[in-house]
């Protein structure tokens, strides 16, 4: 896949054998994890250059720029790479729900039990 | 690899084709989003089990307990699965620094410029 992503950034970009790594979106001020996608090179670069956030869905095969069809977009507000450059967090505003449930975050349906 | 995870929650599990599933270790009150780490079945069952954030090394291919080497220990106090059942996230009080780099979290060092 053609990316247009900066080569400095491509080069140290660790992917997973499927050319992916994993995308962690967080609520900037809440601090809410809300969850997580898979961005290719050109989802990453999509989203550090139009300040929606982009994904790469792996049921799909497809970009997916979140909010399209639900508007429930996220507007990007900072992008880091963690110290392996193996995995991307995001912090954006999440208009509305950020899952398709419609819970605000696709963590708050299924805690486990702790303990034996 | 044999795994004593409850069977009602390993029914629902969806794993990469490498039998893992990334796993959000979040400090449970400021909210920082510590690190990525994976988890396989095992892994999971002893984070929940044990008290003790545990992942699977890939690099390693073995298991690996949070804090066991460095001190840097992970105490759950959640654990919950999102809504595609293919991410875990645990909220965990961490000891010290997350990011072998001695950095709080691993995402600390490598912010990306946004913008063309």
């Amino acid at each position: 896949m053609t990316s247009n992503l900066d080569p400095a950034i491509a080069a140290r970009l660790k992917r997973s054998p499927d050319g992916l790594v994993p995308a962690i979106a967080q609520q900037y001020d809440t601090g809410e994890v809300l969850m997580l996608g898979w961005m290719d090179d050109e989802a990453l670069h999509r989203t550090l250059t139009t300040g929606r956030c982009t994904y790469w869905s792996r049921s799909r095969q497809q970009y997916w720029v979140k909010g399209d069809t639900s508007g429930h977009v996220q507007h990007v507000k900072s992008v880091a790479l963690d110290c392996d450059a193996d995995t991307v967090l995001v912090k954006v505003d999440q208009v509305g729900a950020a899952c398709h449930t419609g819970a605000r975050t696709c963590f708050d349906g299924d805690v486990l039990p702790l303990g034996k």
